[in-house]
């Protein structure tokens, strides 16, 4: 892992279908769905509300300071991919702007994920290009150093492997295995059918305490009602 | 204080005209009229701008990553109550997603302040159900401990005893003790009466040095002005 | 430096036409323009979205829970300003609300920048008046101690002479010295002349990898492509 | 509660021989003996390591950059006594020094907890006057506002009544209510007593699964042991 | 990955001879050796200083506040281990004190790195048990939830799988994939090898400038020295 | 201001009397004497505890990662000067350790002020060479971007021109500029002159109300005894 200077081209993508289905989700639920694993940082939020997005992810590490690797990674997108980028220190500097977002949409990338800086928000708000970073900055980076493309990271705490599904929302960002993805729609399709039924219930007053049976196990547990 | 296991049905609200006046001022024109007492930390924002709102406090005591006693705290929510939840350690988990909004909402909740994480943040915009938290994150949480219900918490820096009054806007939160919403509602309006005139002259470029007269103090305190 | 209890009445303000027309470029490549020094940390945010302006730098340096200089700065303001707020110490406090802004808006000023807390935000947003805080908080602030109007202070760890040009929006805020506002704004024009034909490259497909000729020097930094 | 300008004389401190008693166990016995409540921040430290204290607490109300209290407070200070400083807001300024740890020595304080800063923490080393603090800083305080003396306050999130215990070590710093400071002391001997048994099995090798029963109950859970 | 309720009995560690053989070299040579990957956010701190260690790795995953795996993976301790700990969330709880220290340190653990809170710290500091952790806290935790032993974990940023070296001291935790040992140890050793001759001559007053011939490639650079 | 890629060699330094006395009072006293400006942020920790030093500034300027220009800063320094190294991000990277330490010894430097990170702490501790810093991490830095030497400088919040003061202790670090050396050390003689008195008579048991004669200002400003 984490070797330096290498591009991988050819990386096994999760299965289309379930990668495109678990935008309708959102992150919080796919995150229910795996068992509660996968979750990035909270740090980590969209540059602009209301984006809800899907895709494969392609990987890439970078150094502080450097986005050299930026343009590497963009030859590797392929439609529907969203790019992970780790870095292999914390930094805050702006690594992508307007002139990498219209590249990265011309490939056909629906978003980043960024564990640094982001800059020139307002033209990529406009652009309908969503980013979710640790900050935004200015601060513009140089092209020294190599980092590497499609090989596993960990962005903002969580394990993302070249191909991963990356679910990502108001609420933050999900990590789905490949080998999961799958599943994962199929559990998140569920938990959401049952939703619907509990939302009416409990818009109509029935209290959570009825509703998932919590009388019983938490007068055991010794909670007491006093005056 | 800070007994576990308890619910406290029986709480004394705070005069409950004054409680819904105080939102008409703000959270920082009532924190003026409290002395400058009774703020949350300026780390508890607004999931959506634009929200102001003040109500009875409802209180719950939860452990970090257990959002059991949320159900708990449901069923003693009357309308326009505002539930205030603090946890027993620093957490960013997301304990409160649109299923427990759409319940405290037909409860007649008016919101949410929760040290620590919010989900479902697009459907709670949505719903129009204002939460002020230290975190937005898609974790879950577990129901396996309990705290307690009705009993003083501290919240982000803040006492609160149920019953106070919680005003809650762009700003922050602010406590007020339910003994003194009247005598604050009172002074809070005394102060935006007085605010009128005065915005009318510094519109007109009137210096606040001259209307508030400063130029004497400051000249005694020893302010030179050079070229 | 960083006498205390001075205002400087008289400031040499940069070139006009360069400081307005500055705003245009926006912080990012003003930034870049500049090599990449002057920007403050990116701690400092808008208090909304979408403001950009640029204009002149007066300067205030305060203490820590006091807003006294507020005032004597407001009379030193000239249309055009920017006023740029340092604080001795780190302090979230709410140093100014909708009554400054009033007045500093009827003297001209075009925003703030303060190392520290603003409030009333919603009011300011309505105003129309930007301000660029490291928090927003409803405390209050008291009026005791004096600071200095028109000295050299270091705001969000950026150096401010009274007169440099300040540039901000959603990326930051950025410092020009004055005595290189023409030559900067001069760089920032070719900046952006290029950044149209270059936009319109990426947008057709062309990679920066191409572009900007990088195959080369990555290969010979040792750059591997692998299956 | 949090009135401004006032200052109690006559507290009732907790039970004298439970107060000094708990020294002996520790902050994080007592916390665990308490139920796990009365913790303060974990971002409070020692100034120095290895200093374990316990005594009554004499609380002050400060604002931020003022320690114009901390003379007053010192007037109320009996021997036994742990002074335990609150701030209106956040500030990190050293509002304590070698000159009042002199002053606070001779009352017979046993030590200062405060939710801001300290300084000359040489020479408060030297003098072995233990400070619990959020930060140190070379910062100074002005002398300008009244706080008060003995009202309940919110010290890094957690409430003091005066007269409660405060207990304060290289893990933190707890608070026992006045009223709960027998029975809490009664509970850390209780499960000191029973620490030294289990210490023996488990350094003999005997495992906590074992010792705690905990095998079945994990397995019950669903715990599965793979190779 | 991050399969819950899974405990790995069989792992393989890292060749012994080059695992503890790392120690020697310190986590900063290590990295360096390695190409600059693998460390933990330097948020790790020690919980006292002068400790350097090397070892296998050992992984837990818990949930934030619930310490019930720490005694799972007790029992999967050998000689020369050491115990990485992550949690599903941030937290900053005391999952582990003296009692689980005697326990590890009788199945023959080194050290513990922990991405969450440690308590005891004192009764560690005198057993000679280290601790990297990223907070001191009494906060005790409860047992609940399962997570996993020996799964690979992202912990503090970094990626460890079971049987990795892990090499830690004052300048942090470092991390060695198991098949990466052996060259890491040669590299590391070359590197110090070659430092007692540059330390010799620096120690001299040669300068860096001359020893590492920077002058000719600073002067290309464009660097100027100016009176 | 910021030119980057410049050496200045000759730079005009603090009268030395004045800057070697001014480390016998230490940061805090220093800072009184200035009237509480020009202090460094509370984040910058010294290594290890009990370093006080005072010394000349020669400044460095430094790019993210980018360790390149602390060579060319060994050059410039002359017996009896501390470098002072600021970064135009804030990194945490290790960019100072025990050969550059070796080196900046050999140099006659006195220590290191870096708004970055440091490694090889242990070997720094056991050479006697003090350094205050933001972080301690492993992280090596590359040599590939030219900064400044000698040039004004804004670390950690404090301007800094070459040949200004630095006093830097475990209280922190402040700056003295160069032209306020010799009144500085006199000023700050003098408030330690003092001291030693009021020391006595707080350590006899007096009170500071009444050795500064509060008892009257604070009736007047409306303290309240109650009981």
């Amino acid at each position: 892992m984490y070797e330096l200077g290498v591009v991988k081209r050819h990386i096994v993508r999760a299965d289309r279908a379930a990668t495109d289905q678990l935008a309708r989700y959102g992150a919080s639920t796919v995150h229910e769905a795996m068992g509660r694993v996968g979750l990035m940082k909270p740090y980590m939020r969209p540059i602009y509300a209301g984006a809800r997005i899907s895709g494969s992810a392609v990987t890439v590490l970078l150094h502080p300071g450097d986005n050299w690797m930026m343009h590497v990674v963009a030859e590797q997108i392929q439609p529907g991919d969203i790019v992970v980028a780790a870095v292999t220190a914390e930094c805050s500097d702006g690594y992508f702007g307007d002139l990498l977002a219209t590249s990265f949409m011309a490939r056909g990338a629906r978003g980043l994920v960024i564990d640094a800086g982001c800059r020139d928000v307002r033209d990529l708000t406009e652009m309908g290009f969503p980013v979710w970073s640790r900050a935004i900055s200015s601060k513009g980076t140089i092209k020294a150093t190599l980092g590497s493309v499609n090989i596993p990271v960990v962005c903002a705490g969580a394990l993302v492997h070249p191909g991963d599904v990356v679910v990502a929302d108001d609420d933050g960002v999900v990590v789905v295995p490949a080998a999961a993805a799958v599943a994962t729609a199929d559990a998140a399709a569920k938990r959401e059918a049952n939703e619907g039924a509990k939302r009416a219930k409990l818009a109509a007053g029935v209290l959570g305490l009825d509703m998932y049976q919590m009388r019983e196990p938490l007068a055991q547990a010794g909670l007491r009602y006093i005056d």
